[in-house]
């Protein structure tokens, strides 16, 4: 996350950066200025309606407002206990947000380049993955992160990437998108022996083509995708003008098997915002690698789509809701002129908000 | 229903008009010309097959052919006996298409401009809606409608719609696809406190962008939007240059939840056809407010696609079979150069025609 | 399959020659050459692990390896014994494929012109299916056919098609895309009488618009439909320049009903592959005949989109997955430039592969 197109380097974690970012907007927003407002049981709201909220001098939009949020990495626990009404844990839920769980995907794949080829290393084993406070499921993932490392690679480029399966199972890795030689191409019995535990097996293929593609397990791939063997395999254009100019590169990655309805890797209020100052560029790169259709909704911005499993669309278009199939890759360019905390989640509202309120496939793009 | 470009005012109500003339057409089609033959049991086909139907010379396109159609707003009821088999069954329910029910959504919504703002109001309430004959649903709809009324404006007004909350629970109102301020588009605990039972709740913005949007509830949505809180919000363009010329104006929204799977409230036989002139150029815009995806398939006749959630396409396309996601919007010009009683219906046969005959997701566009 | 534009007769079955071709890559891949190593139990891959076979000098990609396939139409069955573990079980179906299994959809319909009309005739009829080997369903299908046959004609050209049904219900038919006179549009009680059992319905248009259309019943469709009363409607086009350049023909159809989750009629082991020599240009015509979207992902190379519903797209696309919805076509083009086994399967993992390895709707496309 939060990577510029000339990764920079981060050096805060980003859930905390844009959880603090996400609480002081939001209290701006809801026009609560004093740190004293902020308790567990979230804005303390409850007393407040909606109609007393717009009686007073409301500062919304005042994003100057100084306010004392939580304890960076210690954000506010949704409510446990038996909700006395849906309100009360909406509220806490959404007061949380984004709440700190255990494990983050997505973090750059180191390389090195040796006699020059690229080289990757994944190494496919198990790990407990919190999707939401306290909720783990088992997962299979790659280099303990879901979604996977994020794998960056030009095209042309030649690439050798090693799998180490480390899982109690056979496994292989297909690399979707990629025009791979057949014997690259991860498809157990079709292209390649599957690799069986212990086992290491190396892909090497040069990149292209270029753009927003994947890499996932293609043996009991039901089973591997679905407890997250997956992640983002991104091939930079030799020719930079392929790509409209952006200043930040985002991931959108929808999964809905085992460890439940998740945007990279996580459930709301678990699931990290994004976040960008008034006027900026972000290219949002959209994958579904789940098996049911997902419309992503953004509020209040516009969606400008130019890419479609990586290729340069003829004719790119602007929606503000997105579908992506499953498989499907579609790039576009989000021009933060709103400012503002916006839903960003996927439009099925059985995946979004139940009667506990908001829940799943939820984010936020936070502009400032 | 049946407005034009230029919001002609229509003195009949819909259904019955539209019911009339898919009566006469269906007779017309079928080789009926004497109106004794048309009973509650339906067209009286029973005993013609279609094999005595080919060998009979056969008046069908003969749109002249005097009928006394039933009187209009009391149409076939559907029969509630069992069925002596599928034909029978499907017969009556297509013979008492458009069958009426209580109930019609998508009604003008009246506005007034008051010190340079239009001014609209929105009463959230709860409503026993009749989507088939005899079957009624609780919903929780906007003044009492399912869909909720029209919603008209221009781009770059200004806007006032007052919201006053009469459900049992809190609410609020998503202008989805709407660039509104952050503090008005409508999501509880994120940009406003929902509006608590007996609240009103006024939300302003300047209008854009142009085209097809819609408001909802955003607040216990699956639950709200399922029973019905949804509507059509249409921003006309300054430039009327972007849209293709029409001659009627016309909504295809699709849900699919508490009140079973409808197309702008209703289910067949009670859905309302469309009716145009040979010649005439309809505008339909296609809306999904459920939780499927719903591919609207037109009989006999092109959609011409012209618009995706507002935005105009950079390159139009034509199709017969549009699949539309749950948020998105589509806008698609039918040239009505075919005549006859086209089918129209999502594609998914499990949502419009079952073991008793047509139901749900089906309705008609009947050229004359 | 296997037509040519120019419909060059096949004079073998096309299961039996791309079954050889299939296995012989395989075995190439897989780096076996000698005949002793394909069994019954399949590849003998038992004893190889990934690791040594990157550790052999292996003779990937060497198609010249000569091998003694299994004899042509008697390919090695599935095991049907309790799998000792996943990669056996996925094995066995691997090495099968492409099993052979009784009947094939898809054969050309023959046509003759009767004073200026093509003539064709279709028998609505029951037949027990074989989806995969010893799985039957009762299929009620056209000429016993699943999908039925390939209906040719050319735009502007008067056909007439005789449908006699032979189901134990009625039936209609739907040419779903030809833009009809109402009379022949095939919804019963709506355009005309269904068809009963013995009885014989003529259909007589003029072909249009040009593209990749069906045929299917509209009549207890869920149910008709879903048994397999469907097949392509090809119109050829006047102007041919509307057409990219293509070497071969093909089909892909989806459905997801009572025969289960199928391509063309079959199920994975079952499915026919695709074959192509290098450098070929092959037409894929999609078409969705079921009741859920289905993405489909072709592996190593590019779908160029060129059609929907027939329509010719103003901005064609490139993509590696293509979401069909039920109801819709899409053409496009596959330049073979890659060699080799390619997977080309649903998307939605749980349409195409399961705890016991890969099933239902995955093909390959073979390029040597």
């Amino acid at each position: 996350m939060e990577q510029t197109s000339e990764s920079e380097v981060v050096t805060e974690p980003a859930e905390d950066r844009s959880g603090r970012i996400a609480r002081r907007v939001l209290l701006a927003n809801l026009g609560i200025a004093t740190a004293g407002a902020l308790t567990v049981a979230g804005f303390r709201l409850s007393g407040r309606s909606a109609a007393a909220y717009q009686a007073a001098p409301s500062p919304v939009h005042n994003h100057a407002t100084t306010t004392t949020p939580s304890a960076s990495g210690t954000p506010a626990p949704v409510a446990t206990t038996a909700p006395a009404d849906h309100d009360a844990v909406h509220q806490a839920a959404t007061a949380a947000f984004p709440v700190k769980t255990q494990g983050q995907g997505l973090q750059e794949l180191e390389s090195r380049v040796v006699a020059g080829v690229r080289e990757f290393d994944l190494v496919a084993g198990k790990v407990r993955w919190e999707v939401t406070p306290g909720k783990f499921f088992d997962a299979e993932a790659y280099n303990g992160q879901v979604p996977g490392p994020i794998i960056r690679m030009t095209e042309g480029e030649r690439v050798r990437v090693r799998v180490k399966n480390q899982l109690d199972d056979s496994t292989a890795v297909h690399w979707h998108g990629q025009r791979v030689p057949n014997s690259m191409d991860g498809v157990p019995f079709i292209t390649q022996p599957p690799i069986k535990p212990g086992e290491t097996f190396t892909y090497e293929f040069t990149a292209g083509p270029f753009g927003s593609h994947m890499y996932h397990s293609h043996h009991n791939a039901t089973e591997q995708v679905g407890r997250g063997s997956l992640g983002p395999l991104i091939v930079a254009p030799n020719d930079k003008s392929v790509d409209p100019q952006y200043d930040k590169d985002e991931f959108f990655i929808f999964n809905d098997s085992l460890g439940g309805l998740t945007i990279n890797g996580k459930g709301f209020p678990a699931t990290f915002p994004y976040t960008a100052k008034l006027g900026q560029r972000i290219r949002f790169r959209f994958m579904n690698e789940g098996t049911m259709i997902h419309p992503a909704h953004l509020h209040g911005l516009t969606l400008e789509v130019f890419a479609r499993d990586g290729y340069p669309l003829p004719a790119p278009f602007k929606c503000d809701t997105l579908n992506v199939a499953p498989g499907e890759r579609w790039d576009a360019i989000v021009v933060a002129d709103n400012p503002g905390v916006w839903a960003f989640h996927c439009h099925i509202l059985t995946h979004a908000e139940g009667s506990a309120g908001m829940f799943g496939m939820v984010t936020a793009l936070i502009v400032s």
